[in-house]
């Protein structure tokens, strides 16, 4: 999208959040920032827009967390070649509790969780796509490493894996192959609703007294020992 | 033990470490330490000893945070009522490497493992005994979390689940269900050794260059957001 947010996948996001008067946090698209002068490159995020039922953005995540990884012989990613990390943590309000919003390599970063957690989300969501080696070792892992350690939902999406392309196809762009598995897990740690790699809906009933209940059963954000250790929003004002 | 260290335990561990020539963390034990003045009560901790194969206490951890938690119909328990919490963020060197420790409950707090991975640990060992509620659901959910985490080998060690006295016994304590479940987990979150609630000893050979390859691959460490969020250990010196 332009940073007009005239964009199509902007308008169609916006229209779909108004038509069916819902919250939509609408996965992650690349957002292009034009340069501020001739002489500067434009910029490019991986940005996700936080959607009210009256079609309002009610927050805009840029991942901060740029994916660049090298597990030799299995996989190597830069993202930063291409992208630019964002410069906020990024929280919203909506009816029924406070929501936190990263994406994908974001969630391996449990200080922008805590972050998020301390300005009150009972929710977290990370749009994310998850490879084949890191999928399967770390996906649902650290979903539910954030929902036991926030005491929050942690709830994903991921697109759903596309076949390599035939090798007498014509496509240039890089093939990249998705874990999948779209998951809801309760603040206990457990996975309430999920799926496999393909196209799916993953549907789940949140209720919300679950994370007000292990807040209080186990209550480990009112026993921080804030003299030993100090967990800082900079983003914060 | 006594602040004088002379308790029996004490001496057992010493001499158990200089006698085989190893490494122990001890588990943990309560520690009195006798008040400063008369009008003043004395004060326990749950401690762990670190000893060196020389017999040398190399770190004294004292548990950090108190498990005091109310999971209403199935367990409460407020270790706050008899012990104090430590005030140190408890690290020591070893020739293969860096050694952080915590005890039990404070597995649950991802800051205090994060101030050890900063100092430079690759591996953190937790004594601990969760009880049947917490155990099946989080004991080694949180072990892998931390190790992703920290990407470091996290050890913890539980004593043995024992009968609850016979009702006609006349023991006078009240009993202790623990989970057990002792356990290795990698740096990559894949439990390499475990066991179940039984008497047990888990053995495990740590290749310490995973933890390095990881560090490497998913360079989780370096990619931190310091303009975003900090993370400070206010016992660092």
């Amino acid at each position: 999208m332009s940073s007009k947010e005239e964009a199509p996948s902007v308008h169609f996001l916006v229209d779909a959040a108004r038509k069916h008067e819902m919250w939509i946090i609408g996965g992650s698209i690349p957002e292009i920032v034009p340069a501020s002068s001739s002489d500067k490159d434009s910029t490019i995020f991986n940005t996700c827009l936080c959607i009210s039922p009256s079609g309002e953005i009610v927050a805009k995540h840029r991942k901060v967390h740029l994916f660049d990884i090298d597990v030799p012989g299995k996989i190597t990613f830069r993202e930063s070649d291409t992208l630019s990390g964002g410069s906020t943590i990024s929280t919203f309000d909506a009816p029924f509790g406070k929501i936190g919003v990263g994406i994908c390599y974001d969630i391996r970063f449990p200080e922008q969780a805590q972050c998020m957690i301390e300005r009150g989300c009972k929710i977290l969501v990370y749009p994310g796509a998850f490879n084949l080696t890191t999928g399967p070792a770390h996906w649902e892992l650290l979903q539910r490493a954030r929902a036991v350690d926030g005491q929050c939902f942690v709830l994903t999406a991921s697109p759903a894996r596309s076949d390599p392309p035939a090798e007498d196809s014509k496509t240039s762009y890089p093939h990249y192959s998705a874990w999948g598995h779209s998951t809801a897990v309760s603040p206990w740690g457990e996975v309430i609703a999920t799926c496999d790699e393909k196209e799916n809906m993953v549907l789940a009933d949140l209720d919300m007294s679950l994370a007000d209940e292990m807040r209080k059963s186990i209550p480990t954000t009112l026993q921080k020992r804030s003299d030993l250790y100090v967990m800082s929003d900079l983003t914060r004002k």
